[in-house]
């Protein structure tokens, strides 16, 4: 598991405070955002989304909407007065936004993935619905990983952490020789997601904040954003635009 | 163990850089930074030293040392010109020392005390090897608990991690109805405690970093680090100094 051997590090950043101090160049950055940013995201594209444009300000949606693309986004779990939907993911699972573009406003995420691209970084999106998929992705770009967890305002998030550690796990587990780690959190959170695996959902809810995750209105994609490898969809990021691999 | 019933909280705090984030007012603070300064801190009052101030500047080491005081330091492993010893614990345990106020050069430790200071929060320092007493001490506090992990150059360190862990849960278990912690990264911390607890040593050691270890010369005091319960000796901040509580 702790294999110091292997041709490419993993590390992990459990927030983006700390972003500066992990970030490397000509990597791979898996960004994920559990609740519920990065789990929307992939959805989107395993419906079949063209596109997804991230925005964090208002006043971006406002332009787009203006312009006659499809918004979406939320302030505070409320519809943002400007979108056509907000940023649950099973909003973008919706049959007629297939072929589409979508604005998409979020906070941290977006900060998060602009950051990352930085450096010639290439910038995955990774959630438990995509595991397996973004693991196959991260195996086949010959890179460093980092793996950058959007957290929850700037502090360490449970559930990102867990993800975190799954795809720490299954790298290292099925690619040995190929995948390394020496990084604390890295192996923190693998060692996280030994104990929550057999049944994250339930371990999430024990462990984590139910009382967070209940004032935020997450009730009904705590199931959803637990399940894994609803798809096979790995969304990157290309100019401002993520598409699937 | 996840209680969200009891009169005080408990946070973890896993980097100085995340300090502003978790920092509280009335609280009791435990620093910890167990390879290696608060493990020789807690030496040191296991040894009846008198007092340590903690200083973070080498000018203020050198100004100390000109006033006849006894000076320990070390930067990048090497013992300051102007310092009597470097800051393995044991040194701190020298006979000699009982009774004497010693300067302490520490770069991250002394910035987390003085900062934590702040906010009319009561400071204490915490080790594996008084971690029963730092938990009776906190028990007695009747304030709200911030476990303060120095970490690693502002990183997260699984060390400092699992003594965070540690405390968390012998604080939860021992005290029901007093303590309670909704922290993610407390949470955390005393699920990775548990996957630890049977062999700290052997845990660190397959888990961490052994490279980094060996690269600072900490390969004499990883063992004495990871000893639980040595000593009922419990610094606390008056002022400048740390004494015994």
């Amino acid at each position: 598991m702790y294999s110091e051997q292997g041709l490419y590090s993993i590390s992990v950043c459990f927030s983006p405070l700390s972003y500066p101090l992990y970030q490397k160049h000509d990597s791979l950055v898996v960004i994920t955002d559990i609740f519920r940013a990065t789990t929307a995201m992939v959805a989107a594209m395993q419906n079949g989304v063209k596109s997804i444009i991230p925005v964090a300000q208002i006043s971006e949606s406002q332009e787009y909407k203006a312009k006659g693309y499809i918004v979406a986004g939320e302030r505070d779990g409320k519809t943002l007065d400007c979108a056509d939907f907000g940023n649950s993911p099973f909003n973008f699972l919706q049959p007629h936004l297939r072929g589409e573009t979508i604005v998409m406003n979020t906070t941290n995420g977006t900060q998060a993935i602009y950051t990352a691209a930085k450096g010639n970084n290439r910038v995955a999106i990774g959630a438990f619905t995509n595991l397996d998929a973004v693991a196959k992705y991260a195996a086949s770009q010959q890179k460093d990983l980092l793996i950058f967890c959007a957290g929850w305002k700037n502090r360490f998030s449970l559930e990102d952490s867990l993800f975190a550690g799954a795809l720490t796990q299954k790298l290292i587990e099925d690619h040995p020789g190929i995948f390394h780690t020496s990084c604390d959190s890295a192996i923190a959170s693998a060692d996280l997601w030994k104990l929550a695996q057999k049944d994250p959902a339930a371990y999430i809810e024990k462990a984590a904040h139910r009382h967070r995750l209940r004032k935020l209105g997450l009730d009904d994609v705590i199931h959803y954003c637990l399940s894994m490898n609803l798809t096979n969809a790995v969304p990157i990021l290309e100019g401002i635009h993520l598409v699937k691999a």
